[in-house]
């Protein structure tokens, strides 16, 4: 089975969110919500910080529409404190970092660079019934796109809550969309 | 390994290109290119015009980028043919379309949908070495975001150009780029 | 064994008719009834149409002798209703269309070119048991005769229906049948 | 692989034809010709002595064609030799029987009734180059019929040596054959 | 362990015997009874219609010594009948033929010559038990005895039936026999 | 293969023979020549000695054929000389004895009853090229008989020294045989 | 484990004593009792006669300690009697011999030369746990001591009897004996 | 192969001789001498030393006879000069210790009490070819007797020196030996 | 897992400890107490006994911690005893001695010298639970230290007994500890 | 074999080490050199730092007896710097730091805590063969003492340097050493 449809493994990771004490997160924590998963090479790194930072100006539109967001490493969560503590840019941010230094959720989604022992720069988006909808790999280097993300998380939702209808291409919040018949096949 | 940093593996297809007679196209065809390959579950189907639409919109511009544009469904070239033949969408498309009736290039890039037959809404952005560099799935009913596509790919070219350069999040062409260094570890 | 004798497996494929919205055929619907598997490559390619007119042209028949019907590709069932819109012959034919994009039936019944990703030319009748009574293949550029199965259907349902009795070669409805007995042993 | 297009197995079997010493056949006996391999379950049964009649009428035809053929069953050459000398309508055939009492035949070409001993009553078509291109098996109690395998194996032979060329549903020789194209693909 | 003294296999084959109709002979048929299975390879050959004959003159004495007797050959029960009812010699003799196309009684008694699939010129005598007694078998060319076959039947019995009785070399029925004893052991 | 036909398996055996020092054979002893190899269970027990003496009997006969003649058991030849130097019959025998304590003859003709460690009363015939022609076995208590077995091996002789001809049921030397051809088959 | 400690396999073999019928032995007849297991290669041979006449003049002693006495060899039991029926000194032996001509006490106790098929000059001690105590082997060609034995196996009954006290080397019954203890560690 | 008759496997091990710095032992250092190996549990025991003070008694006779002299157990060789140092037994002992800690010339010989570590009261004598020819094994408790080991090794050197010489039952030095031959076989 | 942190294994062992009778200790013996185990290569060599004698000047103080304390190597307990009782150092320790002559200890701590068959210089703390807290191997040659030792033995028991403090590097009894927070993460 | 005495395995990893550049470290930088590894936990944290301060202590006096030192966790090296350049304890520290985030080192020396990708607190000593000589671990919270560590560094270094000399327990540099000979054992 392909990764999109597949449904997220069992996993734990210790957490830093700004405010909190250290906290494990496991798959049962996130059932019933949608979750991203925003995963970066390294803490104290570039790109990745640019990256964050443009999810970071996401965030509470994201937290509107009840997605729960996690930047994902293979540092522990001490480092991911002692980033935030230290980065003005990484200390603004308020969701939460996963220590990834088992390799266990690079892993599951199957973005660890194995030769490195650092993940992919990849998004998943979970949908409520813990099943991976969106995903998304850029090499190093590239940066990726938060409010094409959004877009995408909102097209899902709108999917999920209105059964029979579909979105087309670049399709945006407030557009029209397409309700698949027979009629329609062979059509377009 | 990840799938990105990957080589393509070898594959055989025959194609239906626009004003041309069937030709086959295997990896070799592609070698010291860009590539596109888009996948979509079915000739004939919903949401998949409109994004091979939005694809073909942008064709003139990513030819001229140097890059080569494949749609690829697990239909038959008749097959095909017949679509670009009846449908006004389709039939203005100029890319070529990949017949994967043997399912060699969905399991190759692992979007078969095994039980169904079908390819995943996948797109895949192969470098000159066949490497592959990029890639996004969504799920069904969630259109995906041409420009989107092209925004990534002058980002990766721009980074293979640019050795020592890195495009920050959401970079636009002529935007400002990174160039990492020992100093900048830790101070971002 | 033999595929003669052997019972059909399971499968699940979805079907165009005329007229009717796409639905689902198991093993278990032609179960009690006598049923042709006839397959072909590919929609929209040739001989194909021919045989499956020539076909066509004995469906009021069969369907009077209680034989289901089904044309086989691996072609998609969206693809099969595409064909029948836009082809004057096929658009005629009022007996089902399987999709076997899966390649379960094609397989099943040891017809799938694995090269090629298609069926051949090859038809199966199986009995109201689901058991294989007659089956024929013939190499690509050769057509089949309708008239020459119905034919072969005919005799197949009297030797059910009279126990005792055969049907000599080429015996057509009407004509004599044998009575084996241990004094024609050696006699004929 | 299917059994149609794939190679004839090695065997070698004595034969009896009237008006002959016993000789032995293998594949290489027949390298270079058309050859027809018409099995029957027994010496001194049933409808395979009409079949066998029936495939005697055409044999002179079939000889004119360039096609060898062949009775087989499980019986020893001597049976063959015996069922001959005491059966009238046997004693006219003039082509060859091979004695399977090794079950090499019945197991190469698929058809042994294993539990029985006795072969299907099943025909094969083997071109020049010892590769199947027509077979059809009937269940007991069905017999085939001459006629048809002869307008099969005309066609073959018409697709062999026509390339470019392939014959419709029911097509008798002399009919119109058909020419594929690119053009043709969904216009038929 | 060898053959001697070993329990025959379970088997069934179709047996045709003058005047009746073809009937089914398994292992359970003969339980209780002393039976000779006679082997030879083939229907309509030499020799063998010698030894079938020589045989065929101890039938009553067999029978009246409450021996079943049964001719085998890997030819059918049809082919059986068939030489019956053409052979002047074979169509005299009153004792079952066995069918064993399916190799199943040659392979159990070890006697199928494999490269050509016929049976060796064996005899085997089963006691009441189903425990083989008595085996013999001669190459091509050279015939049984079946007056030597007897005698041994007759020693045989009397073992069995006279325990702590043996039989010295070339007995005859009435001739002394030996009771062992502990004195003996040295002493002949 | 069955046992008639194959060649002897390679052996190494220490002899006794009356008059001689012990010696070894092994199977290059007997290329080239008719053996006989007549196992029997022990030394000094019953029947034995009588079928030995009966053998005994016949040996300047078959020394005459060209026949050598080994008496073979598990027992060493240590024991095979006392027997000799202690039994009045056993002592007058001059064929030599094999001492099998190895198993080794009894296994390579499958005549060892392994939960005894003796052999069958079984008698095997071994042509010049190491061919086993003719073998007999027969129970504990019964007596096998030398006069048949000579009549056996002289019909093997005639056949290998007259190619073409067969001795039929019961044959003895001078009496007729039989010239197997083609218009035999099925007419005798 | 070593054989020094170690449980006596399970065996059966058939004893010949003199002025007894032939009987069974197995393990089960030494429970209880000492036993000695005294292997020679072969009946009628050299050495071993002296060696077991050597035995034989101490079996009125091990009787009295309580001990049974097997000779054994790989000869049957009617060899056996027949050398004490023959040979002078064997003939006034009044214990029992086992017939090994299974191999199974060979092999059991280790002392089988597998190439030859006879065992070695092993004597074994068995105390009436079924435990092995006391064990010897000899070359070829060198005879073992009865007095020596019948002193290790009283120095064992003795040892068995008196727990705490262990008998020095070459210790004669009635000599002085040792009951180790602590104080004594590295103190003799 | 049983133990008598194998060679001896390779060996390291390091010895303690009274008046000589520790030196390696293997087996190339026997090659071309007789040799003693004798076994014992531990160093500091009971009846150990009074074995290998009755060996020590022996050491000047084997010595004249060529014979190597090696005490060994599992301990290492600093408890053996420890032993010797502290044991006024030991203390006069000039023959050599082997230190087998890592149990290697117990397992070789086959006589390590694998739930202890220690090895068992064993001796083994080899020849000047490696090859073991005489062994003993007594229970924990029962001293050996140097004596009698001497015996058996000054037969086992009249024997090899001796071709065709064998001694008869507890020969001593000087007594008469047996020369088998044929005429002696069942005469004794 | 790492050793440290994980359970010693089972084990069962003879000691010798002076003033007693032989007795055996297994794993169950110190549940519920601290333990050190002293590994050494050999009795009665070097260094060793430096460091045995440096372990027996803190004994007092460790039992007064609640520490058993062994000494291990792979000699027997009666060679401890000899040691004991021959060396002036070792004869004044007051602590157990373990014979690990099966190597079962070495091997369960994962420290013999599998090429010699002696022990490491080696060094294992197991606390109350039977969990390994510490560890040290030294090389050949090198002392270890039993203050330092003693000064990490307190440590692990100043830990366990208040949880939440951890003892900085060099830690001495009294000195002070840490007690980590999520303040202090980043900020010492 | 145990860790003791074996050669480390290669390894790679980049190194952050204050005023360089980051560089590789592989095993072949310190061949011909001691080194230390010294594993922590993490970036960050507890003890640790204590510890490294500890070690830092020695530096200049480890770099004067030619010792490389190394940190080692399974932080990145951009952690390293990080941790370096913002904690005042850490940011004097001269020596490297290694980034293991493959977990490579640490489970080339068995350390690796698996259940938390983290490593214990364990230290290496390597001799300039790259063969480990000393090591140390301590479970969490019991810090390590360099300057232990510094004293066995100085035997290990003396003891390689003087062949024949061994330094007794808590030795320190300058105090005497043993010279072992033979007449030592047994006698210290």
């Amino acid at each position: 089975m392909g990764i999109i449809g597949s449904t997220i493994k069992p996993f734990k990771a210790t957490a830093f969110q700004a405010g909190k004490d250290f906290f494990d997160v496991t798959e049962a924590d996130i059932a019933g919500k949608w979750a991203v998963f925003f995963f970066y090479p390294a803490d104290f790194t570039f790109v990745c910080p640019t990256e964050l930072e443009d999810l970071g100006a996401k965030y509470d539109e994201l937290q509107g529409m009840g997605v729960e967001v996690f930047g994902v490493s293979t540092d522990t969560h001490f480092s991911h404190k002692a980033w935030h503590d230290t980065s003005e840019k990484i200390g603004k941010l308020k969701y939460a970092f996963l220590g990834d230094q088992l390799h266990t959720l690079s892993k599951n989604f199957g973005v660890l660079r194995e030769e490195m022992g650092l993940a992919d720069r990849a998004t998943f988006v979970v949908d409520p019934d813990g099943v991976i909808q969106i995903m998304e790999i850029t090499c190093e280097g590239v940066g990726r796109n938060a409010t094409e993300l959004t877009r995408k998380i909102k097209a899902a939702q709108y999917v999920r809550n209105n059964p029979g209808q579909v979105c087309p291409a670049a399709w945006e919040e407030g557009s029209e969309t397409l309700a698949p018949s027979l009629d329609l096949v062979g059509k377009i």
